[in-house]
């Protein structure tokens, strides 16, 4: 007995070490700490490992499904991490990282949030974030007055008024979505006479008080994934997420948007909001936003617009145009994760009026009482960090003027790279960057100049051909880790209306130069070198051979 | 021109510089760093302010909606955080802050979550995220290993199968709940012939095809806020999220739940999920989850189990079966960010199926192809940070048995406070601790036998004085930042089913001692000694004396 007391006691001590004893700097991971602190590009550099390894070895590592019974020390289970996670984990910050919505951090943003950390404030309610609260909600003011463009007046009216928000901070641009479209549509179902409203009553007894079908959302199929699930979570069904076809450009079809809007009421279904895109995901264009906003007054329905990507465009000077009409949004979706240069984890929407938010609102006993600032009673949801630093943060310390310059850099860069592109004998662009993403494709200009002539019929048998090269291309040049572009599908009128695999790029990264956009063409030019690319693409010479032939038979030239 | 351009050069260089130049060592913010490295908890004593600061000064401070136009020095911006931010946020991690689910954290958490936020992960897709993905399965698979002690086959062939996964990472335990809730209104309208499913046709739709007026969630009165949200959400409306009185002890009333099953039958609604909590929010009882197990089978319904602060009680051996039945769960949320000592920001969801995260499943063309292992297919959100590294920290440097110290710690410092509670003459009780929590107020033991012996009116009277002393004491223990303990409305049939104002202490911070519990309630004797609690209990006094007199006027002793 007396033994196990003490095996006890010594168990307690060693507990109460990881609450009360910091790391030492010579240790394992306080070296890692320093390193990181030190130069953070070399850390990363040096830690992640380019080549890439099969996912199905990394897995080995991760297969233990029962949690360990007895402690580790730290400096043991640093090695681990240093060795098994960060090597094998991916250098997203990489300047030649061009692939996805990812980039460099400015290095404050590693102290700072280590205060974050440190703190653990919880955003859900005043009592666990005491001037976080009216922190996060000047952030909201400042993002709504970047779209908004209200003047004192408003925003000394509403900034920190106890009863209302205006907007919500989220994890990021899904929930961001979601919060929006759930305004919308109890907004829609609000309370009225006997109808007690959507919140309370349901969607079925809803739709019955309306005496419609269903509701729908309207979006262009370059829409996010995020409204896919909006649909299906707030009970709408995918079937009414109407996704309309673009025009050349990846922008919403407006006839074809109005064609569905006929047909919708033709069903007695509710058009609940039209959704512009500010920035789309695979080709970063904007929705014809002020023609949508016209339309969206006409129907007297909700009007988001999805700006995750392309809000903080905003801030330019010379391309703010661009997104013209956002301000006539009802709501609007930022992530600050993505071009405000926060890490992972912080997308905001704004709404237009400032009491909208109270259609979701909700109240506890013990927090989100009544007349309380709590932001957690018009949020998704709970529990929140205070992840609002970090963008008040960026927005101080970096400024219109810097942000500026940084959208200003992208756009630039993703117009030169368009130049190489198409300047380039063996690539097509397959969108014009209007932003600063673009997507293009391995495709050999005498391939082009088959494709322009040939039927649909061979068209598909050139893509289907194509598209296994542009996906073999993508995936050795991730695996050589050196550089990195993304690919997706897009269907467009100029490929027969057939689905195409290209590669995508978007440039957000300030340390992206012109001399590796140059460099990513020059690997990808080596890569269909190799002999299984090789043949398919001499494959597709010897069919562009006999589609050519062909034409000039059809012309008389035999 | 030439100036202009020069102009420009300058600030694009400078713009560089925060991107690629760290902190120096000796800066402002350099400084805070290594101060919170070497000594977390002297900077947290050291630079917040205890004495709380109104509201609605510290509003002052934040009020600008403005972006600022030009850049800040990085050091200048650090003195306003340290100065505003830091000084005015709360002691979250004090020994005596009891009142919320907060706690001290484990140091290796500060440099491991630098680690995480320098690699900037996004664990939507493994082309963002690589090893962190099988990091997170595996994650997900010790939770559910935890909750349903699988054998190693079943996690060999699930924890990294590309068709599915064993649960979903979240931000916290209200997104959670919601997934939980999601999936199970999903299963419920699964596709069946020329049903297509709820995710494609709506719930409108499916009422129709199941042939019910509505679908209802049940929960006892004691469930968390974040399922209100979900019947709101989900569309199924808060009328029909039925919240079920509780026994004594906070526990749901097994037959008042029958009663309400009995009478949604009537009404043709279908009961979607019963909601078993283990350690609810207020007062951390544990639901009779075996017998609610039952009824759940017998109704053929979701089951569902809210362990967000509960579930790590599974870590104790000692403590292990007060949670008994919740192996029989179809879902159980756990939140990290509390008993697992993780920053603030990390929750999980895990399924005894592991299949049923397919009703939610949705792909898109870039990312989340099919087949991928990309765990955003399965989530609520989309972009997400590496979170389930620090869980992963977590588990294997504190393993099993630290985290069974931690909770045996918890329950048996909440025994003791129960003690001296009881045994103190300004005191009373209001809920015996079953985990770590407890709720009590203050109220003299006289006016306790005044209570036991009044009428339910006379009582009102009563309680309606000891609510504002309660309520003014727990606000000028806040106020005076030595201490904090937090304030909620209870309901019971002890105190004429009328809802009363308690105090409530949440033990889970293994750095309270006792002298601090007994710190907390000697602190609260002296404020009810200030003049307008004061004056209260006089009035208190006078109305007992008067009520006590009819007592010995009715008993005959005058």
């Amino acid at each position: 007995m007396p033994k196990n007391r003490e095996v006890a006691r010594a168990n307690l001590e060693n507990l109460y070490r990881i609450f009360t004893v910091p790391e030492a700097p010579d240790s394992t991971l306080g070296a890692i700490d320093q390193a990181i602190s030190d130069n953070l590009t070399g850390f990363l550099q040096t830690h992640i490992v380019a080549l890439e390894r099969n996912l199905e070895e990394i897995e080995a590592d991760f297969s233990a499904a029962a949690i360990p019974e007895d402690p580790t020390f730290v400096s043991e289970y640093t090695e681990f991490v240093k060795e098994k996670l960060v090597a094998q984990s991916v250098h997203t910050a990489a300047p030649g990282f061009i692939g996805h919505m990812t980039s460099a951090l400015p290095y404050f943003m590693l102290p700072l949030s280590r205060i974050m950390t440190a703190l653990n404030q919880n955003l859900v309610k005043v009592e666990t974030s005491k001037a976080f609260t009216p922190l996060e909600r000047q952030v909201l003011a400042m993002l709504h007055r970047l779209v908004y463009r209200g003047d004192d007046a408003f925003y000394g009216q509403w900034i920190h008024n106890s009863r209302h928000a205006l907007g919500a901070f989220c994890s990021g641009g899904t929930i961001a979505n979601v919060t929006a479209l759930w305004v919308a549509r109890n907004r829609l179902f609000a309370p009225a006479g006997q109808f007690r409203g959507i919140a309370q009553e349901g969607l079925g007894r809803s739709l019955k008080h309306l005496g419609c079908e269903g509701i729908a959302i309207l979006v262009s199929r370059r829409g996010h994934y995020s409204f896919g699930k909006a649909a299906d979570l707030l009970g709408i069904g995918r079937d009414n997420l109407v996704m309309v076809d673009t025009d050349a450009n990846n922008r919403i079809d407006l006839n074809l948007l109005k064609q569905e809007c006929r047909r919708l009421r033709e069903e007695n279904i509710r058009p609940l909001a039209l959704v512009g895109i500010a920035g789309t995901t695979e080709t970063g264009n904007v929705d014809p936003l002020e023609a949508m906003a016209d339309l969206a007054a006409e129907l007297g329905c909700h009007f988001h617009v999805d700006a995750a990507w392309g809000g903080p465009t905003l801030f330019s000077d010379r391309h703010r145009h661009l997104l013209s009409g956002i301000s006539r949004a009802d709501s609007v979706t930022i992530d600050a994760h993505k071009q405000l240069y926060v890490p992972m984890g912080a997308g905001m929407v704004v709404f237009k009026d400032p009491t909208a938010l109270s259609a979701i609102e909700h109240h506890a006993a013990y927090i989100l009482r009544h007349g309380s600032k709590d932001l957690g009673s018009h949020t998704l949801e709970g529990s929140r960090p205070g992840k609002a630093m970090l963008v008040h943060a960026g927005l101080s310390i970096i400024g219109r003027k810097g942000y500026e310059l940084l959208i200003d850099l992208g756009i630039e860069r993703a117009r030169t790279f368009a130049g190489m592109i198409r300047q380039h004998p063996g690539f097509e662009l397959t969108s014009e960057p209007e932003l600063n993403i673009l997507t293009y494709r391995y495709c050999p200009h005498a391939v082009q100049q088959t494709l322009a002539g040939a039927t649909a019929e061979q068209c598909g048998c050139i893509n289907a051909i194509l598209d296994q090269v542009n996906q073999l291309l993508q995936k050795y040049q991730r695996e050589a880790g050196k550089t990195f572009v993304s690919r997706t599908r897009l269907r467009a009128a100029a490929y027969g209306s057939r689905e195409i695999t290209v590669l995508r790029v978007v440039l957000a990264n300030p340390l992206t130069t012109d001399e590796i956009l140059s460099a990513v063409l020059a690997e990808q030019c080596e890569i269909v070198q190799q002999p299984e690319i090789r043949s398919l693409l001499q494959r597709l010479e010897t069919l562009c051979a006999e589609i050519d032939a062909g034409f000039r038979a059809a012309a008389g030239c035999f």
